[in-house]
């Protein structure tokens, strides 16, 4: 099965991202994920990587008077590197104590994105600081950064988010967790590359969605379920409003017809919705979304919100 | 075989540690390492990471006051990320070059050391920024940091450099590695981790000798060679001396002589001369230190320094 992490996985919004504290968060992760490994689940883990990866940008921003600071791909990489670590040292641990000993490992991972990609002509995710107007024209002439005004707090740069095309390293993947290994993999969506027309790869400074990557995964390691854990315990109809409706489970035709309809947000559960429906439609049997506390009862039918190809 | 990649490969002294020239140059690696592969030869790839630990240090000692440092386990493990990525991506490209589709995957690793290693008893590895005496004396009180006056320009913290006991993820870099995929692990040296009485682990601030660390896993994996590549093309005796004498070949037995006798500098020569030895009293066929230029020949025996069990 592959589990994608959401961001509360590892830091809940408005906490400060200290290493002990994002490490308490994962420890917290980790027994939940235990859970499956001991009920028998073979896991491939995937997470996000937004609040990292922004503060090795800022640091290197901060920076840069002194020392060169690197590209969005290499600071993908090295939040990958930074998260893997703290999640396969905890899995590690939290196995440990329930008396389970299978190797955890965590692979730097690079996903293909399309150079023709429209979303590389209409930048829309905002990172790093926040700048003054002259500042950002400044940055717009000397780096070629797009810069656009954001919630009047200033200037800041916005990258584009293309669509995945290819996991470089999805073999390497599917043979570790094949052989029972609990592989970490395809960190933020995996680190953005182009590639050339002679089949070579270079990183780009983009974001590629975590979920829709995860499904890709998913599918390309031939998982039976994509569970996807997040801080709601459902998908639902009109989020919040006094008409809410809990959604159990979906065929889905019917996740296809309340996406299209506009019923989940953008950057948040549409996403998620829109990866669980390509799952099943590429083969996977069942794509749950669900809260990390409740991942065992998703699995049994009696928690979360279960997407499969029929009703 | 594994090879171990000396700082050079990634980054030459004096050089700006640019993403950009450290791709360029670890391109240049890669075209070297890919003889290796064309030749028949299945590689496991360590490498050094203190420039670029370094500098990921030193980036978040700048902006402490607006975002919270990492420990030097965490800013390892970015490390190992940033430079994992960079060799699998140009390994992948070189390959591709010549018509070799093998996979290339990066590993987090981490390294066991042991908590009452003396080493702990008294670091001597200066890390991060220079301070003044006063600012010496908070950290000190604050962060429990052990600081030394370094070479009459400030005071630096010190950290110490333990005896590698266990790599964690051998497993898995093994299984990896007798399926064919080249494998790039233990970066750095591993990031080091000490284990409580109930086995679970813990990330320590303390750097590891990378090359003994490579000759760990190239027993583990029970590697028929191990190489270590660097910037010299051969072991020496009286190294830059009017009496200096290029030793092609020599038994375990000269090896360890000559490195009592202290032939061999301490952070340079001697640890790789140590990490021969150690691989080949282990069961390991042959050591050969060789610079990355003459890698094929060195294999061949017609350059770089072989160790043997037998002279």
């Amino acid at each position: 099965m592959l589990v994608a992490l959401g961001g509360n996985a590892i830091l809940r919004r408005g906490e400060k991202g200290t290493a002990e504290k994002q490490l308490e968060n994962i420890r917290v992760t980790c027994r939940h994920l235990v859970k499956l490994v001991v009920d028998g689940y073979g896991l491939i883990i995937t997470h996000g990587n937004g609040p990292q990866v922004g503060e090795i940008l800022l640091k290197n921003e901060l920076s840069k008077s002194v020392l060169a600071p690197m590209p969005l791909d290499v600071c993908g990489a090295q939040s990958q590197g930074m998260i893997g670590y703290m999640l396969q040292q905890s899995m590690r641990n939290e196995m440990k104590k329930a008396a389970i000993e299978i190797p955890v490992v965590s692979l730097v991972t690079q996903t293909v994105v399309d150079e023709w990609d429209e979303a590389f002509e209409n930048p829309r995710k905002p990172i790093g600081l926040f700048y003054s107007g002259s500042e950002a024209e400044v940055l717009r002439r000397e780096k070629g950064w797009q810069m656009v005004e954001d919630s009047g707090r200033g200037y800041r740069r916005v990258v584009s988010s293309p669509e995945p095309r290819e996991i470089v390293e999805w073999e390497a993947i599917k043979r570790l967790f094949e052989s029972g290994v609990v592989v970490i993999a395809a960190g933020g969506g995996g680190v953005p590359t182009v590639m050339g027309e002679d089949g070579s790869l270079r990183g780009v400074e983009a974001v590629i969605d975590k979920d829709l990557v995860a499904q890709m995964l998913a599918n390309y390691v031939q998982a039976d379920f994509l569970l996807m854990l997040t801080d709601v315990e459902n998908v639902f109809l009109n989020y919040r409003k006094p008409s809410q409706v809990t959604i159990d489970r979906m065929s889905v035709a019917e996740a296809r017809r309340y996406l299209q309809k506009g019923y989940f947000a953008p950057g948040s559960m549409g996403p998620k919705v829109e990866a669980a429906i390509r799952f099943v439609e590429t083969g996977g049997e069942r794509a749950i979304i669900a809260s990390l506390e409740k991942a065992v009862e998703a699995l049994a039918g009696s928690a979360g919100t279960t997407i499969q190809g029929e009703g």
